[in-house]
């Protein structure tokens, strides 16, 4: 990728509309404003400088985030919609309130209207109405989790959605989503720009497992592992209570790691944690099995966080399958290492009890904690700024300690995930002393 | 019942053996002893009273746990056992807790030892170490769900149970734990009492279901149905995050609804509640599963809280299987219910999304709440006054504002049920606006 | 006082307008119907029936709370305020909730208003205008502490107040608040009576401090422990965190100390409790003084909890201020002890380390937790039963297991105190392993 | 200041004792070990590095922390004291705990020690001994606030403090402390330097104010604001609870608004926030007083969060006083707004009710939330790993995305502070809707 790859596109620069003088601000002070081509580098070492240095390249970065003086639209006449898709994560609320609350305070945008159930609310079969949205109706909504706009998994046909986005003089649009929802984005933005109308596509991405790439944190994340910190410790109660006790928590992560690892960072007692990234075997000396009952002959109990993604490879990929979003359905890898653990010790004679712990749904509908509150809050004014400026295509994201803005084709491109061989794996290692490989010998 | 059903027994009142002067107490001071002969009524309305009256009858009544000014044991020489059996329940530690300290520091017993794993610890097979207790080895173990000491499902043997507790040297065993164990621990008690031992078996009924007969509430009920009011709460936010949004929380409670019932009555966003007492169809205008459709038409989404022992008139009883303890091991209603709701709205083409929740292991490991956290101490001190004062074959409970001894015999004579025809379930009808049937027509 | 003074007064039962018939409940099912003339028994010792049936007399009792099938008020035409008033309590958001959806859902009451900022509200001059209250508009409110209605302090003219009720066409006035918000209750009452109107005053008490005479258990006390329980156990690192550190955390609890008792109770760490009801001097051998610097000799560390109205004695009397509520403003006990500790400790270069703590506003508009969420529920469940049943004066109360009704002028008669001869005192001493007394000798 | 200011410190390296082979990690697998010469940029915007090329200047940078092939102690023999020093601070058991760990099992290094009661355990007269720690001895006190070695504030003799680290044999010391314990943790590194013996000295900063310089995030400071959220929470209900109600949180900071900045980004009820950097006036038309007088005539109750140190212009600059760790004790600026608040309105007749809360204590006492946990766990692996490495004189910081070493000169060098006119205090300002500008004009 180059440089170029990560510009973010506004929509038709020559229409500026209007500007965000001290009047259009609540109150007339002047901040400084984002100057429109400062970045942010994504690599920041050292030896990458020299490297670029070097080779006379211009190192890849980032647009940073925030207010722009001059504005694309006119907040007095500006209708703006907001729609959130697929799975509950912590803080979607919170987004869409902040949103709300940055237009019409900040800009003085009083049409603001919520899309239900997701991509269906523009599909005239499903017949869900629009809901006006104001600082009243989203007033308390950052106390609960869930999303009250409600949401739905899949696809909708591109072109009735922006027939309907046209038929409501839609503006703006921001979508809160996931890597499905975005690649919708990008779609629906595509066939906007096929019909030269000026509606600015903004996507908030949505990701409970934070791996959405070149975006370091996303949303609800850390709230995940908060929360998954007190199922764990508990968990923790039930393998010591009972001889040769086993707890095994299955924790989000379809394709990464990062909720069980930082859940496994955050509360020490876990002494096993799986994942989708790393390789192991169920068999062999140094095989899973083997290293459970070495541990359980030492302590006489042990807690296991896995990943929902981890061993996807003991599952026949033929047989895989996928929900509405088009996600892979992965095989409850916990269910299966209940089945192997029973199956082994059974047979060994080797005597155990396990609880098996699958919170999810416990975990994603949860309200967002302070941090990721504060955290939702600033995205969501900065897609405004952004939006408000014009910019389409983008999503907001975050790197280091800078708010961005990627094309949404990037932060699509591919998944982040742990590197097994880099410094949060070996943190891992580092904190539950398990072995480094599980690889039979 | 008769009133002398109620009467608590004591090991043989002629070899008493100290007395709690001011010198054995940690301070001198004189308060009130409790007078042996007080007790408290079981039925407390007028309207028995002048039944009772006019009968002559002694009404029945509960002995007054508290401190004696006779003691049986010595405590420079008392030896104490303390076992925790069966399912994890939330305060078991803070039990454990308060039995020791109360020992050490109030009566001066010095020597408390902790069976591990249950009744299991006791049988020389499964070689299981005592460990001993002290108020240092007890410190933080209040802030923790679980039990220190391990449980253990099952009836072991009570000859070799009774050989290992004269072999220890053992004068007062504390048994926690379920009706199970409170039967395990009478026939401890009727081998003791053959072999004329002078040992004290002491009762601390545990059941986080609060189905034990003639006490009132029984420690962690109050912690498992407010750790179920945020998860309930969260299980909103899935019915309500989704068209036609379906949550399911199955909730413990075997034989007995007050979990369920009680969860619902502090959280108000349940629909629907489901327990055992209570006889329902799934089928016919008035069944479950047209009234869940009613509320979907009407509101989009339904919140359902289900005790776990509900609906087992669905299964074919000849088929359910025990567990460890004896408990009837039930058929999942949940899936049951998940599985029926997803049959018949997918043939009637009604859509619907569903989640179903089961936080069993969640809510049974966590620690005490503050109210829980009070009552396991007061629970404690009442169990150590009635065994140092020679009390025998008892457990601790409590009725209306009193601390309780009760035979065990009578406490797992049979088990409490919520009557629903009566005030908790008509407060349950009321809050949640369920039909108060859903019996077919 | 005798059986007649819990006697609960009834308007004119002649005028019995309608009858809780299936169509007027939401469904048609026929509960069991309160009878009349059940009650409970207050004193419920074997020992106090023997003496009653002895003497021949009818022992005092409370009237038991619940529906009535015959109604005073048509609920079509009937029209409810609801009033707050008095310091925030954890709670009284559940409250308003559920007598808005108690008369709304259950009798179908439509109008139904609340009165903004306590008494205050009733008076023309304040220009406070009251608000509609439905159950969408009170649909989340039990989440969150406060009273969205407003509260204040103090009396206002009885004769303006029953004016506005009269004009306002108010049937039924629900009053939530302490003893003083209840005196003007019973005064409200007495006015209404004079003119012969037809409107019903229902008392909901509420006091934080649990000290209602009659009445076991108030809303909000469990949670302001619970989380004092907290606060107690930071404390404690504060304590511990510094050679010789003394923690003092300040409670509420004016003139008794039910939540400095039971907060100790709940967190096993307090060492030194100090209440209202008990005397103790500062300085002589047994003095507190004396009994802290043994124990930071001993430990190293103590943590007092010292309710607000303990010690008053040190204070002159004479200058005593009063609130707009008329209570008694405390003299800062905390302050005191820390200032008379400094001026000891540092006089005898005793090293020392205090942290002094007042979480009250924290305690008090904190959400009701999950137990007293349920218990509000109730309350005003069985508040409304009897208020369209037409009973007026009285106040809702809880006594054993049984929701009751009760005269105001027997609630207010006399405030509940610890006994510190009894049973829950001599808990506290067991616990905290202080002395029983603190006299000078 | 340059490149070389940034260079972390390292006892003789050419006596390198040890490496950290496969048999010493608990584990044989070869992780990649870090590269003692890259290092992470400070400013890592694209213009910085243009003109970083420009100038043909090394940019400035930091060390990146992690493991290290080639140790400088021998775990065998290396013995290593923790000491903590200064005000509470969530997490610093964290810290303990895991540098106890990850020297104990993966470094196999087994004699440490803690030191009690801060640098006061070092003098003899305190007469605090020393205590070992092990993973058992340290085994649950991640869960609990506060720190089990006991902390005091102040310097204390350097010579001394040597003398006792070159008894006792320490190799390495780790100082756990704010700006005043890392300036005493530098003289002391220069004390052992002059001696010429071969200690290291790791700083691991504690500031819950979030205020150490080229350090992003210091731990405990996310808890703090967790914890301020809830708080400020309460006390909205507070102000919403009366009419023209004022709610005043006093949140820790005494140089820098980081904890109320980002409370009030996190929890939106916040109406004025107030911090040491900004400057504002309380008379005049835009002064405090009038912007609040007009929040109450529009909404009749604000909610303010002032951090302890803003506005100490209001009070004369002589008369301030330092605590024992030098600090200076600021007026208590919420007293003094109380006060103002009070004199004003009561003068103008403009009715009012002020709550004012001061939860310090209780934030600075609790223990870390999750994500807290994680990164104290991960700074205290680092401070480890760099420690064994024979750094020295260095505290580990947090940069972007790395976990970093400095020298400690740099750390004290100066303060963190928030920029007034940068996007931190625009969030602010946008999330709270008050003034840009609380100056008299």
């Amino acid at each position: 990728m180059t440089h170029d790859d990560f510009k973010v596109k506004v929509l038709g620069r020559a229409e500026v509309k209007s500007k965000l003088t001290p009047s259009s601000l609540s109150d007339g002070t002047a901040f400084g404003f984002i100057e429109n081509d400062d970045r942010v580098l994504i690599n920041t070492t050292l030896s990458n400088y020299k490297q670029d240095v070097e080779t006379s390249k211009t190192p890849i970065s980032f647009e940073i985030a925030g207010p722009h003086e001059y504005l694309y639209f006119n907040p007095s006449n500006t209708k703006v919609a907001i729609v959130t898709c697929g799975g509950l994560c912590p803080g979607v609320n919170n987004v869409i309130q902040s949103v709300v609350n940055q237009l019409y305070y900040r800009y003085k945008v009083k049409q603001i209207v919520g899309i239900r159930y997701g991509y269906e609310g523009f599909i005239a079969k499903y017949n869900h109405q629009e809901v006006e949205l104001t600082p009243q109706s989203v007033d308390k909504i950052h106390f609960f989790g869930g999303t009250v706009l409600g949401t739905s998994r899949g696809d909708q046909d591109i072109v009735q959605i922006v027939d309907r986005l046209s038929k409501l003089n839609i503006n703006i649009l921001f979508c809160i989503g996931g890597d499905g929802t975005l690649r919708g984005a990008h779609a629906i933005h595509q066939e906007i720009h096929r019909r030269n109308l000026n509606i600015s596509v903004a996507g908030i991405p949505k990701t409970i497992d934070n791996d959405i790439n070149f975006i370091d944190k996303s949303f609800g994340f850390e709230t995940a592992f908060t929360i998954a910190n007190d199922i764990i410790r508990y968990a923790h109660n039930e393998a010591i209570g009972a001889y040769n006790g086993i707890a095994i928590v299955k924790l989000m992560g379809r394709n990464s790691g990062f909720i069980a690892a930082h859940a496994a960072l955050s509360v020490h007692e876990v002494n096993l944690v799986l994942i989708p990234e790393m390789a192991f075997d169920m068999d062999g000396s140094n095989g899973f099995l083997n290293v459970l009952q070495r541990r359980l002959e030492n302590r006489h109990h042990a807690l296991i966080v896995v990943a929902e993604g981890a061993g996807q490879h003991f599952f026949d990929s033929a047989t895989l399958e996928k929900d509405a979003s088009g996600n892979i359905k992965n095989k409850d890898i916990g269910l299966f290492l209940k089945e192997k653990i029973t199956e082994e010790f059974e047979a060994k004679g080797f005597p155990f009890v396990l609880k098996y712990i699958d919170p999810s749904y416990i975990i994603r509908s949860a309200p967002a904690n302070a941090n990721d509150s504060k955290f939702c809050g600033l995205l969501a004014q900065n897609a405004v700024h952004a939006a408000m400026a014009g910019k389409t295509d983008f999503v907001v994201g975050h790197w280091n300690s800078n708010f961005t803005l990627l094309p949404i084709p990037i932060s699509v491109s591919k998944r982040k995930e742990i590197d097994v061989e880099g410094e949060l794996w070996w943190n891992v290692i580092e904190t539950t002393g398990q072995p480094a490989s599980m690889k039979k010998q």
